[in-house]
């Protein structure tokens, strides 16, 4: 449990905990670790740099104390990875913005539930659990369709993370606003979407997660990312809205005009402040994206690492690293979406990703895609023996 | 079992096994079924090709056939893995073109065998199977080294798939002569590691895997790689010899010369003809690189997915592509290599790379990080529910 002393002064109405820096002794004992494996050195490439920074994020400050030899503990890591799939429903579908009917967004969460998805098939290959939260949905009431026999429980309580999830209803609202014409929430939606988050990771951390993928249904997003790209990475000329905004799920050439002008008309509407991120998530929302960026937040704090998909959670993550600016040592880049904001984000971050396999489904597909290289860097930090332990030759002076 | 009927009229001594063409039906029926499930057409990008490419090869001419829905049976696809890492020594050593001693090969094979090299941790991470086969290193004879308290068994003797293997004792002769000098093998050498190749693929056949990735251990081999990749793809100029020969697992300055200069003499001493690939493969060995290319062909005729490491094993895909061309439908590279001569080998076989992760380790490490794409790509295929079973909306006109 986070208490006060680890937490910042409260913001936006909302106290965030505090993120602790990755120490630099951590990442020095991780590489000397790796050097002493039997391989030629850094032969491991990118992998390696991985393992680095996820052993040295997971390093207790003990350990991270580069000690003599022999009075050394030995590093292990855990890998054990939590697939977070938040949905919303977005305002601006009413601008015909989508190359799905917004109902997608309901079906989408009984497909989930049912575990036909892409993202089930593939948290079933990776080993990974998922947790699919509904964050505002427009859909009906879950005592109503097929998702909820259940009682519909208030969106603060908290559930154990259990292997086969039912869709939690964590429903702030309906849909958010159409932010072209209006404000997409009020402020005390952006709190009560951002605390969300902040419990779902705690929760995570109470259950031995120590990777966390962000994933993200809601017809219509693509739109919202845009906006929130484009204001936080300063990209608000109508050439930078072009080149920014992409086909999402695949509108056609009709709907990727409409999409550009949903953007411009948000932007020249809001004028929305980049160093304002409360207001800004007021202005444009939307829920599964600001829940996605507590949940960034909360697991950096308790020194997960955090796993972006494409472009959606990469906004998420712009909004995590706009409240607190820490967050972005804890940050992985799973693939390169075709979506074209996604490269901006990404550069904003820092971050480059480790697949390229022109995905563009969302769901958490990309992240969850890239679970395996941590299982990979995980057993490399664990189970390699050392050129001394195995009484293998270094390389040789020429 | 291969009957005489599956298989080729015998070439330099061997009876190739008849490697089946893919039926474009079946490549037609796995685009429909993936077109079919709860996802944007085509959105999952490589991972769906993946999954095309391996489904249509697994299917059986049955269900390849295009029938109407109501009398087809489900199309599923079984993902098994099998990694076979194959070394042996090279006398081309004596040119001094390694960062490490020769005697490194053995002492990794006693690695392998206590399950302490990096392919060992890979294999776990990626639920394969791990089979190491000695075809040809120089280490002392087992019975009176660690690695065997066992009998050496005669080269062609076959054992059952364990889950974790010893090393396999198949030694053909005790590593190839030096190519800058004289012929790598003798003819017979050359039959007898292609043979013990093509039956190691028949056992992985009865065993069940579907999915085999190619690995290597041998001080020295990038330069035979390097000499074999040149012939084949017709790059022999000094210029092209400059730009194809890398540092391996991290030779110096000096070293990089002195192995540009031993593909140099090599080549001018044997003037390899890329159209009598049997000549070359008796003039430039080696061992692990013609086995390799055995498992290629042999798994390939089998219907498994054959998925490529590094320089050393697309090498043996050129092999066995120019032995068998058929070959080629079946293989799959991983990863790009910093190796320079991967990427001419990988054009020439006309594979584009799932990963780069900056790898230069061999031992089938990139192979084994790609296989969870395999089993994604298998999840996706059985798992995922299509628009109409889970009755979500498609998309939309606009």
């Amino acid at each position: 449990m986070t208490s006060v002393l680890d937490s910042t002064p409260p913001q936006g109405g909302v106290r965030l905990p505090r993120v602790p820096l990755v120490n630099p002794q951590a990442t020095d004992r991780m590489w000397q670790l790796l050097d002493s494996k039997t391989k030629p050195p850094r032969s491991l490439g990118r992998l390696e740099e991985l393992a680095v920074r996820f052993g040295a994020l997971r390093l207790t400050p003990e350990q991270a104390v580069t000690l003599p030899v022999s009075v050394r503990k030995p590093v292990t890591v855990t890998y054990r990875a939590s697939v977070v799939v938040a949905a919303a429903d977005h305002g601006v579908v009413d601008e015909g913005v989508s190359a799905f009917p917004q109902s997608v967004t309901e079906q989408m969460l009984l497909n989930f539930e049912a575990g036909g998805a892409a993202i089930n098939a593939l948290c079933k290959a990776a080993g990974a659990d998922l947790i699919v939260v509904d964050v505002g949905t427009k859909r009906q009431d879950p005592a109503e369709n097929s998702l909820g026999a259940k009682e519909v429980e208030p969106a603060t309580t908290r559930v154990a993370v259990p292997d086969i999830s039912p869709v939690r209803d964590c429903r702030v609202r309906a849909g958010s606003a159409n932010m072209t014409r209006q404000n997409a929430l009020e402020p005390s939606e952006v709190q009560q979407a951002l605390n969300l988050g902040l419990d779902l990771a705690l929760e995570l951390d109470r259950c031995g997660t120590t990777v966390v993928a962000l994933g993200e249904m809601g017809i219509g997003n693509t739109t919202v990312a845009s906006v929130l790209t484009a204001a936080l990475c300063g990209a608000t000329s109508s050439e930078e809205i072009v080149r920014l905004v992409g086909r999402g799920t695949g509108v056609d050439d009709a709907g990727l005009q409409r999409k550009r002008h949903a953007v411009e008309r948000a932007l020249s509407l809001h004028r929305p402040d980049p160093n304002q991120p409360w207001q800004l998530l007021c202005q444009i929302g939307g829920l599964e994206i600001i829940f996605l960026a507590g949940v960034a937040i909360g697991a950096a704090a308790q020194r997960m690492a955090v796993v972006l998909d494409g472009f959606i959670s990469t906004s998420a993550a712009l909004v995590a690293n706009a409240l607190s600016p820490d967050v972005k040592q804890y940050l992985f880049a799973s693939h390169r979406s075709v979506e074209p904001g996604h490269r901006l984000a990404l550069e904003k971050l820092g971050l480059e990703p480790y697949l390229d396999l022109q995905l563009r489904l969302g769901e958490g597909s990309g992240a969850a895609l890239a679970l395996p290289l941590f299982a990979a860097a995980t057993a490399i930090v664990n189970d390699m023996a050392t050129f001394e332990s195995a009484g293998v030759s270094g390389p040789v002076a020429t």
